[in-house]
């Protein structure tokens, strides 16, 4: 069977069910990150992702916003956890025709997002490859009280996204703010039952936290924060590349977040409901439908 | 310029003055892992390696060995440092028109190998990409008196290879050891001064200590420990990818080791002298030449 057959997402499960982990491990595979035991108070996170050139950028892209989005991509990682980005091992795949200066803004970029977001660049590896290719390796921590999973989702939580969806890529994917100042927000001040990024679509991260958490969700088309850039509905759903924040909250604590709505940008678009629902959008007419759980995916 | 022109040791110079880091990092980029602050008595270590098809393997090697290869690399990197390795992250990029069962094979490597080393596999990435790619991170940690690395090595320091040397290429890089009990074996019962694994050539690694410890050395043809697999003297000193631990230790260390012998199969082959010397071999007739300093480089 071939790889763009089996899809993205049945190619992980096959690699889940292979993989056994032991006692220190807390969470592994399958989350945003990785959750190792640390110390009595904090957890830490690992987390990596792999930028391509011609899938998840293009030659024509600024080589400092793409050195900028590989390492962005892992902040958005460990900020869905609730932790802290510390230290950077950056892996750089690249052909021998291609210039220093290439490296000189991949770096570039890489070390001024690293400086902002307090991130040590402490390693890595250069190969020559066919294609560029730039794998950031990301390790964390993250009070143990405030650890946010996908798989917590409790019916009757609300469902909140920061930020507005879709279009992304007409730019933002470049250039967005990995939300680590709203997640260190969110789970200082609140209780926070679920959270992920949404990286792949809000239909198919939704669908993440749903399977995970075995439960249900409403989400209404009136209260999607829909950005300038998208088309259209489909896009917020189903493009991805947005990186904001898609969390689930007692509706007490919810409450609460909306008297403090000025420090957070974020809007409530739904709740969880029991998992026979399924995932079902509550469209402008009031009609309810199942919604397909399709997104980016790789293959 | 291109990349092609400045080589790879160029271009990790350059990235290095372009990064500052911070009190927490204890060894950033230039050894075989970062050294990071941890607790009381150790350090982690994290290092990373990226294998690219047509680079680090062929497409006719057995995807089970590549996978084992793209995690014992990295083993042998937290090996050199003196540690031991934990926690594994993989990459991977595949091309849509690959099979699962290539995935489930090249898993099926690192899995057996991470078994045997007691690493857990805790996360990843996958790519879809133009060549097959592999990224392993790896995390690890070290007793803070065990830390070894390739700055330490001193005039007067008798020098030791584990194992034998060149003609790797005929198949030992593909199923290599990691030295990993040699390691553990040295730092617990010697004074180790520096250590590094011999993956680019043995002229080149010793070069890397010679370099950072700001000395020079004398090594003998007659003692080079050859594999059977290799051609000649330069196949011993410039092809790489034999994975052997290449390190220093002073003399009265060096007896003491030498009565173990039977415990760590490693021959003394040459001795630290001061800088002004650079690299020089001793030939098998007396006479002394200046090593060149080449190797397996990707640029």
């Amino acid at each position: 069977m071939l790889v763009r057959k089996i899809g993205e997402f049945g190619l992980i499960n096959r690699i889940k069910k292979l993989i056994r982990t032991g006692p220190s491990v807390i969470v592994g595979l399958g989350d945003d990150c990785a959750v190792l035991k640390y110390n009595k108070y904090n957890y830490q996170l690992l987390t990596c992702d792999m930028l391509v050139e011609g899938v998840d950028f293009t030659r024509k892209d600024k080589p400092f916003l793409v050195g900028r989005k590989a390492l962005a991509v892992s902040i958005s990682d460990i900020a869905s956890c609730g932790g802290l980005p510390r230290y950077a091992l950056v892996s750089l795949g690249i052909p021998k025709s291609r210039s220093v200066d290439l490296v000189d803004k991949l770096y570039g970029g890489m070390i001024s997002l690293a400086k902002s977001y307090k991130i040590n660049i402490v390693g890595g590896d250069i190969s020559s490859a066919q294609s560029l290719t730039i794998n950031v390796s990301l390790l964390g921590e993250v009070e143990k009280k405030n650890l946010l999973l996908r798989s917590r989702a409790l019916p009757g939580d609300f469902i909140f996204v920061t930020g507005e969806l879709g279009g992304s890529i007409s730019g933002k994917h470049l250039k967005f703010t990995p939300r680590l100042k709203e997640a260190r927000f969110l789970v200082k001040n609140f209780k926070i039952n679920s959270m992920i990024d949404v990286s792949d679509g809000l239909a198919q991260d939704l669908s993440h936290i749903l399977e995970e958490s075995n439960v249900g969700a409403f989400i209404y088309e009136k209260l999607l924060p829909l950005s300038n850039q998208a088309c259209d509905l489909a896009d917020a759903l189903y493009t991805g590349e947005d990186f904001e924040l898609l969390f689930t909250m007692p509706r007490k604590e919810a409450g609460k977040l909306m008297r403090m709505k000025k420090r957070i940008n974020c809007r409530l678009i739904g709740e969880i409901v029991d998992r026979k629902e399924g995932l079902r959008l509550v469209d402008k007419k009031g009609s309810i439908k199942l919604l397909k759980l399709r997104g980016f995916r790789h293959f």
